[in-house]
């Protein structure tokens, strides 16, 4: 139905950079996991208004994991790209990387996936650019998105299981 | 193997009640997304510290939809209750509420679930009390939270789909 | 004069739960005064709201003593509840509970009582409902609540001490 | 039993001024009481630290009213004064003034009294100068903040209203 | 061109007193340069709002160095004074002074200047008194101001070097 | 004296966004100067401690001007790149761009320029790799960083002004 121009994920790219300060520590010095999911809703919802160049809101949080703990004075460096666009709504992939203050080397220790959809003043929904995946990496995540959007819709109890055609062949192929 | 004596959900309830300010919201008056994971990763935290006495950290974020707007200034109730409890981790759910200022009826606008981790000093599991479900929005909470563990185990690769014997049911009983 | 259709304070009773971070405490880690006071502000306005279904605003502080320190990283548990209502304003207190991480035992660390008016939108005050105490505490404060506010009314210059019966008793029967 | 020497009002005063930002007000432009008592316990914990070179706490709020609303964007100034020390103890003034942008005229629109303790490393109370008063004003509140002790005590339940004779002075003159 | 009548430097002095929090410093526990440059702006712009009574922006900051490290929970007093006006802009000097706990001593540790210029509701600049310099330091910097004026406008390329005549004469003296 | 190897600007490059929210703008609806500054503060200081792999400390904020006001809800755009690098300190430039909601057109609105000092635990001063300009934009900023050196020491009185040839040339060459 939109006949809106593709646009590429490099061109919403969004970076950003931020020091643990030790309001957003526990007890034992690791991040909060509340104050990680703040820093990566802004910097997913700036990249769903690159790339639609409209007003949006969270839709939902797919799975965020925290399987490394990230230190008091860390420097944390998170980076979101549209994987895919449908409609009004787009998903986004944030990779959260912690350097070390040494070497420098970055560390791959949290991916994050959102929902945003574009909404016009009244908050209704409003179409958004296809994306068009150029590297290998942006093919696969277009690709998951569909079994992802189908699993949540399933969840919300908006779709029917066997309604959920990729989703389900995850589990036949077995 | 836990031989830690069960609680009740209600023995670790945590409730909050936060007012949307001006800095929560975004262009067209609507509460932030990250804002409102924060406020739920705080109460979920909290309650899971109660359950299991421990230092606890967030170990994942499951499905957060975020249905209907919440506008600026309005009262938001946050209740936290376990739903299970798996060896050191526990399943937390949050429901969100916002109430009418006129008629003081609160609405439910949300639902958030996550799991926490009980850790020692240096960040060794540790295991928590089982959770005893007494309502029946518990125990249906109660049983749901294996399908939802079996799904967060495939998707951090960490469980085979043919494994995952509740959750193939889900697709299979269509 | 007002002929509003009384409610119980369980009807408005508003909970929160803080943990004291770093930005919280002073030199020796104990939470700042004021830190404390902007909670108790925050909980006792909403308890207030949830009363009268109006926007409030807070009129005077009466009484808070800081007794016991409350060590950083604490769980803080604030309850409020209106303890009796005059016209447009009404008295709420607010106790404070620091629990031990380890047993869980809640203990009571401080009491707060201040009052709120009841305003429209050009401020002047509009009528709140009576306060219909139940448990035996609830009674107490209700009595006590004449008596607070003469001693307000006098310290403001808004009453003779001589007028202030309530509170007069309180010196005369020694 | 302290033989420290007495120090002036002015040589621990305290001036801070604050904007009042979006953040810091209600539905309807008002700056939040919390906000304030916040403001007012920085500068008069700065004022008793001064006063005492020492690390200090708030100990009790006494009675603070707000009169007059102050709205967003006004340029609030706070002057924190001692009026009195008793052995380990201060009692602590604030005049809270906000100033007309055109005329810059500045109106006080509210006072609160509150009491600081000194204390050492282990929270045991320290010995504080004596309060020398210089003006009429701080003779006046120099002569109050014995009654003003007195009834705290009394409230606090460690003082019997027949030992508080300055405070039951008030009530026998009528 | 203005004819309105001038004002001293003291009839707009600003002063603040902050306390230097965790989230305040770095990995070694000194006061970040972002949140000093921070105070030091509100303070010099609730300065340029009293002297002009307008609603004012800042225009530039000039140098700041920042010599001493300031340490966490340091008492730090900011005060800030209009050194000259010209048209509508004023440049603003605040001094940092920090102060010992013991001793009660302050010392100097930081200067900033920065220029204010005060709009109307369209941004447009509005015309504002002139100073009256009254001591030997206002005077010294009053005549400083207008060669740190002329550096300015030939960094942002609007004066060409050759015309600055008091700058010059820094160099030609030599 | 230092013989660490280069590094290109590029190495340490550092991107921040950020939204424009309520309280951080004035009674028009701009950016306060200040929340700007921080922004700029942090970003530095993360390229510098990138550049260094050290602690680092803001030494000095040259000249930073404030052009162009922006709005509430702007999304603004802070690149900080290592300008040139001299024994221990590093100049760092921050270009600020504001992007157009609709269009998605990037306009640069600001530069500002800082220094910033490598440190060990004790404060003193640590060897910092040189920086190897690539770009032509680069190697300009790293000719003039001499001179705005030169300027820095005199303004500072660390410099004779007949010694700073680099910056002399500037008034001679008229």
């Amino acid at each position: 139905m939109t006949t809106l121009k593709g646009k590429t994920a490099k061109e919403s790219l969004t970076i950003n950079t931020e020091i643990v300060l030790p309001n957003d520590t526990n007890h034992i010095g690791n991040l909060f996991g509340g104050r990680l999911m703040e820093w990566i809703d802004k910097v997913s919802a700036i990249t769903a208004a690159r790339h639609s160049n409209r007003v949006v809101v969270t839709a939902s949080i797919n799975n965020i994991s925290f399987d490394n703990p990230i230190k008091q004075y860390s420097v944390v460096t998170l980076e979101a790209k549209v994987s895919r666009a449908f409609n009004s709504s787009m998903e986004i992939f944030v990779d959260v990387y912690v350097e070390d203050r040494i070497t420098g080397n970055k560390t791959l220790c949290n991916q994050a996936i959102s929902s945003f959809v574009a909404i016009d003043q009244n908050g209704s929904p409003l179409p958004v650019p296809p994306l068009i995946p150029e590297t290998e990496e942006e093919k696969k995540r277009y690709d998951g998105a569909l079994r992802r959007r189908q699993l949540s819709l399933i969840l919300a109890g908006r779709m029917k299981p066997e309604d959920a055609t990729e989703l389900k062949a995850l589990f036949d192929k077995d």
